[in-house]
């Protein structure tokens, strides 16, 4: 085995896993459980807690924490389970100060933004990009080569298939009492192909047709067929 | 008393309290006077800047920054002050990578999201949430059981009373001149249990009557009887 | 030469340049070639990749990532090139939690609010002030004396002249085509003393003219005269 290319002040615990020719920045601090796959690169500065997953080829930057536990207070409706590892596949990017919680998955080929995060139990298929600042809820189903554009809100419970692209700062939501009833929760569908303009707003569970397209600022409060095109407020 | 468990790493000041049973992470930076309540847990790589306090039961996590001090440039208009403490109450939640300046409270119970930012001089009550990426600006008043959804934006000067809901991507103002003019800034006032959708707009200085329910993508720009619902742009 | 202030467990590489009374925090990274100028101060966490340029009097904060390189995975269309250095000018202030890519320039005396992020080729001109937790593409030019506010997302190719002021969680956009063809994108262009109210959205390569103000909310989908007041969706 070739020895790993460890940084300054690296901080590893019991049980770490790691593959050929791995480099670790410095001031890493890496928990039990981790298992770090060859030719990866981890930045300086950034969290790897226990028991994630990272596949060989994948590069990880700096001020990253990855793996976290969801958390509650006596406010969140909701409980919260201990998740298991934070899985993420070959040849990965992810940028800079990122938040992925336990209990993900990552497919091979998918890049992370800057200063995103995605909740715990989400999947991410492969080759898609989620933008920087992006965040992505609990839950949620996203496809093969789909792009979530920068600033975008991708709700809990949502399912978008494969092909999706999602512009800068779109919102989406899935809870149409907001919060006054515990209802379950149900986000947008958003079928192969379609296109969401940037700054549009989806209300909970409306169903996007495959290669519909809807405007920028454009507010979607029904069902949208497939092929069409809509746009404004509401969305026609 | 118990010795702190302290991880590799950890820069400690001068004048720090820790209290019984404290736990903190690797590459953790405490300074001077900051003071740690029982049983406080730490994440690794979070910075505890000057004077802060943590209450008892409270949990930090990894790649924090509390404590901080406003800063200007030559284009800002108002004046910045140095401000004293940053006091965080017993049994708050905080997540990774959440910057909170010196000068606000958080009251018992309050949970903030990962990549949130509270602004000086502002107030949090009581079993309240601060959604993850939600950015509160300064001297702002939050009541009780208050959620602010994921990447909502606070303003300056803004009144938030008890039991509201402020849904994903809500941005609110309170400079209708937009810095062409130097003014008294004043934000919306939000009466106790009123619901915002995600994405809405609030324009500056409007007053949303109790328990009156805004739409999402809505553009309000006048105030809001109590218990109505509004919708569409300009909000009716 | 006076001694550097340094933290404990910085970690510096080889050829680093430190001016006079440079005030370094803990567990910060500096990699080589990095030149920081006299009166400098860096804060906790921080990591400065190869090449990084700091002038003199410039105040950075905590758990910044400052001189990072574009990445791509199979779904990017369009081509990344490693980037020269990140160079800031003087007096400048940066909060915390912040990544800017190599390549960009910021002129003397701009201010960058905490996790915001600025992508690589982008040049801010002097006094400006970009808001906590705005992302700005790449390939972007910014005037003098603009403020960019909170949450603000700023797309690649844009022009932004002179004096404009953009509110809190605007967005803006730069292909009409949503990537479903690969074509030259083009920005909006704000001409000198334009306003944008809080979560306006503005299309691809629209322009809007010298002192126009838009309104909260509004969706502009076409060319903005000099001197008017537009609002609405789409907006007039």
């Amino acid at each position: 085995m070739t020895n790993p290319l460890l940084g300054r002040n690296v901080v590893m615990e019991q049980g770490v896993v790691l593959g050929e020719r791995v480099k670790i920045g410095n001031n890493v601090v890496i928990e039990q459980g981790v298992n770090i796959g060859d030719d990866v690169y981890i930045g300086h500065n950034t969290v790897l807690l226990r028991g994630t997953v990272i596949g060989e080829g994948s590069s990880v930057g700096c001020n990253n924490v990855l793996g976290c536990q969801p958390m509650k207070n006596s406010r969140v409706l909701h409980d919260v389970m201990e998740q298991s590892s934070l899985v993420i596949g070959k040849r990965c990017m992810l940028g800079n100060g990122i938040v992925i919680y336990a209990g993900t998955k990552l497919e091979d080929d998918v890049l992370v933004g800057d200063q995103a995060s995605i909740r715990e139990r989400t999947f991410i298929g492969k080759s898609t990009v989620i933008g920087r600042s992006a965040t992505v809820e609990c839950r949620t189903q996203i496809g093969k080569k789909c792009v979530i554009q920068t600033g975008a809100y991708i709700t809990a419970d949502m399912v978008i298939e494969d092909n999706v692209f999602i512009g800068p700062e779109v919102s989406t939501s899935n809870d149409k009492y907001m919060e006054r009833s515990v209802v379950p929760l149900k986000g947008p569908h958003l079928k192969s192909g379609v296109s969401i303009g940037n700054n549009a707003t989806l209300l909970p569970g409306v169903t996007i047709g495959p290669n519909a397209t809807v405007g920028a600022g454009a507010v979607v409060t029904k069902d949208v067929a497939a092929n069409v095109i809509v746009k404004g407020v509401p969305a026609k």
